[in-house]
């Protein structure tokens, strides 16, 4: 062991935690095409989405411009409760593979949400409060995202209702319990509280609901409440932005010790990990200064960027949200029960579909088996059980380096590990009991889906 | 904000890491009593222990001299994968208590385990590997121990064989699979892999099993099986002094910034966690170098110091194991359905027996709807979710800078947070649905389990 080794984890002084957001809209010769009003089929104006959005919100969301974005005193003494997160060096995993590459990854899992998904909670949070509101709603499947609302609305004092997929709300009553000792109110849906959750029971009585109910009552209960607004954990650009704190800050510590990547590696549902990761070393390759390859990763039962079309289309199977220009598999698109909740969804984030669309992104997509199997194995060797979503850029990962085993090339690999498995081991019993399968859906069946897809002008 | 401010989280460099563990005993001018052993009543000598426990574990359980042991490299290198834990000042919390208090507190929850038990589960699997053998036995009930052992041997390509205590197998399917998931072997008990097991089956078809019962087929199980031993989470001098390295990193941490603490407090259940973390303080003040406030908090359900008696007693109610001196209830003690589950042990390690004994170190017990208040507030301020085992700490640190509050002193509070509350959600859902009760033993029970004592000599 020399002196100069690289430590197994690089923690950033508070003093070099970013002060900014990193805004990659900045840099991108063509900027992602703009939400459209439904009812119009025309781009959204900032009064449009004022009404559901916080206004500062809507600005950042409509910012094409500006670079760096200032993150306010009060979230940023908020991130050092739990920030910086470390960036790990896997030595075991290096030398249990037997590989020449060098991996690094950027835990996010060491807070109580589990997941990177505090940062853009509490900024959405902390605008809302600012704004003079009483409370935000929000709609959450996998508890990820409302875990982490929760406890940014307990810190701040603000009332947080959060409308939880009734069949996850049975499931997943643990997450459930975390959120309620947050103080965050949680309701099963669909619910009697809103419109269209009467008008959903009254369909389907017995129906355990689905995300895109829960974002439909969450927007309704938004909207009929004085000083409530929506928010929303993926997907959006505003949420790349806060997440830009991620890549920040891994460049931050690699930079510290000299060290480039040369393939990084995330998973990708809506894309908020996978967006904040790269931005920094993105917007290094927009502005010519430098060659990445990024990898997204997403599961091979739900493959929107792999096998979906670049097009405009619903973010909610409720179809009250705007149309955004995304890869999507149509937003009637009913992923099989993989395990993986905070990947099924039908749609990408609008920045990344366009730099996927440029050919600036590669994609991937991994069976649940396979995912599996690469999470055990990490959690053994590197002691950290992760989570399924974050599991699937692992598998990648570990395929990668392997790769090098092979041809012998010392490539430096960066993935974003974006949670802890904690409450998803219902279905590690799946796995350990040999019971799990991997459904990927049909071209038939992808078609007829994506065929539904909204006809616009 | 000042350039010298004390940052949110202290963490040591790699380099700062303690090398050697340190053993309080060599400080104790009256050392803890020796184990005796129960079929002759004189003291266990190497060789008995040795029947059971590893070879350098056996050594170092009869060390009362060497001051500092070294840590081997090995288990150095698997400390560096989740250690340094950070040393975490508590900005958030003196701010929302309007406290002049200054507290800290030391964090070991951010482990898949999820608590500070990996610190010796390692050790204890490391020389178990190292003495040839094929695999190692324990008992778990709330699963923290059982959890830091399976990862310890999944690590090292070493069997664990875990007996769960039934009813805990039942009710905490995810702390089973997270065993699994590193490869354990888990046993519900009673079972019928073992004779102790068969008999208590045998003569109580229902039952849902206890952890004396667990301990006697997991002894049974090391001893009739070829190369295995059996291992022990708490109580033991090893274990305390493997712990060690809680105290002396939080130690280090604090003389970087030139930081002596007043008060030190810990939750305790055998004595693990409040004994590493209390050792090299312990050690200063045994010394006469320092004068600290120690504080032992135990649930009120289970109050072993403060309304026990200090005496010889078996460590397990299946009374297999060597007897120890120590304060007891008495072996046969059932504590209520307290949800600490940590924290339900009717003994206490006999290192922190005697510092006790000797008035060197304060005990307090407090009730369990107490210590959700404290949990749950914490979680709000701070943003973790506390164990229950831990929170009795916060409990007592919140109560000390109230204190200071109406004093107006200045005092600095340093205490541990052991772990995570992740797996113990049933608990905070009983809280947050105002249907978790305070049961304390009457001084009759205590009285009639403790006549029960061995008698001596």
């Amino acid at each position: 062991m020399t002196e100069n080794k690289i430590p197994y984890k690089i923690y950033l002084e508070e003093s070099e935690m970013p002060q900014a957001w990193y805004n990659v809209r900045a840099d991108m010769p063509t900027k992602p095409a703009p939400l459209l009003n439904p009812a119009t089929g025309k781009p959204c104006a900032a009064a449009d989405l004022e009404a559901v959005f916080c206004g500062e919100l809507v600005k950042q969301e409509l910012d094409n411009d500006t670079r760096y974005i200032p993150i306010p005193q009060e979230i940023r003494d908020f991130y050092k409760m739990y920030r910086p997160s470390p960036l790990v060096r896997a030595y075991c995993l290096e030398e249990k593979l037997g590989t020449p590459a060098k991996i690094y990854y950027k835990f996010e899992g060491n807070n109580t949400s589990g997941s990177h998904k505090l940062n853009s909670a509490i900024a959405q949070a902390y605008y809302a409060k600012n704004q003079g509101l009483k409370g935000v709603t929000t709609e959450t499947g996998a508890g990820q995202w409302g875990t982490a609302l929760a406890m940014a609305c307990g810190y701040l004092g603000l009332d947080c209702k959060v409308y939880m997929v009734k069949c996850s709300y049975e499931q997943k009553p643990f997450r459930r319990e975390v959120m309620r000792t947050y103080g965050a109110s949680v309701t099963p849906s669909p619910s009697e509280t809103t419109e269209v959750g009467r008008k959903i029971l009254a369909e389907n009585p017995g129906t355990t609901g689905s995300l895109g109910c829960a974002i439909s009552e969450a927007v309704e209960a938004a909207t009929t409440h004085e000083g409530y607004r929506y928010v929303l954990g993926s997907v959006l650009n505003q949420v790349l932005l806060h997440q830009s704190v991620i890549g920040m800050e891994a460049k931050a510590a690699l930079d510290k010790y000299g060290v480039v990547p040369d393939t990084i590696i995330g998973c990708a549902g809506g894309g908020s990990n996978l967006g904040g990761l790269i931005s920094p070393f993105m917007g290094e390759m927009l502005r010519g200064e430098r060659e990445y390859k990024f990898i997204a990763v997403e599961p091979a039962s739900c493959p929107s960027l792999t096998r979906g079309v670049f097009a405009y289309d619903f973010c909610d199977t409720g179809k009250v949200c705007p149309l955004a220009k995304m890869y999507t598999l149509g937003s009637g698109f009913i992923p099989s029960a993989n395990h993986a909740g905070g990947l099924r969804y039908h749609g990408m984030s609008p920045v990344l579909s366009e730099l996927y669309h440029e050919g600036l992104m590669e994609a991937r997509s991994v069976e649940q088996t396979k995912v599996f199997e690469a999470a055990e194995y990490f959690a053994r060797v590197e002691g950290i059980l992760p989570a399924p979503e974050s599991s699937h850029a692992i598998r990648v990962a570990i395929d990668e380096a392997l790769r090098c085993r092979e041809t012998g090339e010392e490539k430096t690999i960066l993935f974003g590990l974006t949670g802890t498995g904690y409450f998803d081991l219902y279905a590690y019993q799946k796995f350990n009991d040999g019971q799990m399968d991997d459904y990927v859906p049909t071209d038939e069946e992808i078609a007829a889906s994506v065929a539904t897809l909204p006809k616009l002008g």
